[in-house]
C-alpha cells in the first residue's frame, strides 16, 4: 500500500544558502526534515519503495516551496542528515514553478507549491488525510484507509490556518503513543505499524 | 523503569580527529550513534530521564572505548547529529582509563572499557540483556524483565565473538518488527512500547 507523508517545515529555508554545519539554525530545521526522510525511506537493507514524502518549506525568501520524494524511483538514500540536506539543497537550487514538479534527480522533484496546494493535489488523487498529533485515535487501533496520507509538523504542530486548510478535507486525528514525540519518531511508528499489518 | 541500551559502533572512531562534515566515513558511523542517542533520549518536549546509553566504540587507534550517557543527569540534548557528535568528540578528547568512568559533562562519562567490560558491569547490577535482532520474540508480546538492557549493533549486527560474550549471561532475543531496521528505529520502537505500558 502506498504510504504518503506531508511534513511541514515551518522555518525551513527555501533558498540554498544554508550552512551544512548549522542545519538547525541556518537551515531553519532542515536537520529535522532530513531525519524524517531517513525514517520514511530507509530500511537497514534498502529503500521503502512504497513511501512518498512531500516536504513543505515555509522559511526564507522564496517561501513556500514543496519537494516531493518518491521511494519507487529513488536509487538509494543515505540516512545521515548531511547527505539528505545535500539533496534538499540541490532541489532548492532549481527554479521552482507553480503547477509543475521539476525533476532534480531520480525520485526528487520541486515545485512552487504551498501546503494547501499539495493537500488539493493529493485530495484529487483520493487520499485520506491523517493528522499525527498527541490527541487522536491510537495508531494500533486505527483502521488505515485506502490511500493514507499522514501529516506532521516539524518541531511545532500545525498552525491554526494550516489546520483550517486541512479541515476542508476528509481527515482523521491519530496518535502514535502517550507522550510527545519528534516527527521522525512518529514516522518510524507508522512505518513499522504498516509492516506489522503487512500492508 | 530504567531503560538501558548498549550500542556497538564497530567502526566508530575512538580518537577525536574525525570530520564533522563526514561522520559516516571519517567518524566510522558516528552519525548512526548520534541518531541512536537522539531516539534514546529526546522527546519533543524534553529528555527521557529514565534512559541510559552505553556506546561501545571499536574503531581507530585507541579502541575500545565506552561512553556512558545518563538521562537523569543530562541537562538537555539537541537531536541533530552534529550537536551529538560534538559531545562524543569531547568525550574522546578526555583520557580514558580502565575501571574508571571519567566525567565529561553532566551525564556524560568515558572509560577504557570494551563490550565485555560493560556487559560484566551491568550484569553485576542485575541487568537482563535483550538482543534486538531480526529473529526473536516480538517486542509487543515480550514481557520486560526488571532491569532491561537492550543491545544493538550499529549498521551491522553483533559479531560472532560479541554474541559469544553476550551468551555468557542471561539474555533474550527480541524483534521489533517483520523487516530489517536501522538501530535508531529499533530504539524508537522500544521506547514507545515502554510508554504504552506506562513502565
Amino acid at each position: 500500500m502506498q504510504r504518503t507523508f506531508i511534513i511541514i517545515g515551518h522555518r525551513a529555508k527555501t533558498t540554498s544558502d544554508f550552512e551544512f554545519n548549522d542545519l538547525p539554525g541556518s537551515g531553519g530545521g532542515i536537520d529535522t526534515l532530513s531525519r524524517c526522510l531517513a525514517t520514511a525511506f530507509c530500511l537497514s537493507n534498502g529503500i521503502r519503495k512504497e513511501s512518498r514524502v512531500f516536504l513543505i518549506l515555509q522559511g526564507g525568501k522564496d517561501a513556500p516551496k514543496a519537494i516531493r520524494f518518491c521511494g519507487s524511483e529513488l536509487r538509494g538514500l543515505n540516512p545521515d542528515e548531511r547527505s539528505i540536506a545535500g539533496i534538499i539543497r540541490a532541489a532548492l537550487n532549481k527554479k521552482a514553478e507553480m503547477g509543475v514538479w521539476a525533476a532534480i534527480s531520480p525520485g526528487v522533484y520541486v515545485s512552487k507549491a504551498s501546503f494547501g496546494d499539495v493537500l488539493h493535489e493529493l485530495s484529487e488523487e483520493g487520499a485520506t488525510f491523517i493528522h499525527l498529533r498527541e490527541s487522536g485515535v491510537g495508531l494500533r487501533d486505527f483502521e488505515f484507509p485506502e490511500d493514507p496520507c499522514f501529516i506532521l509538523g516539524d518541531n511545532t504542530d500545525l498552525t491554526e490556518s494550516e489546520e483550517k486548510a486541512l479541515h476542508a478535507y476528509r481527515y482523521r486525528d491519530v496518535s502514535v503513543g502517550p507522550r510527545s514525540y519528534h516527527s521522525d519518531h512518529c514516522i518510524t511508528m507508522v512505518q513499522i505499524e504498516f509492516d506489522h499489518r503487512n500492508l
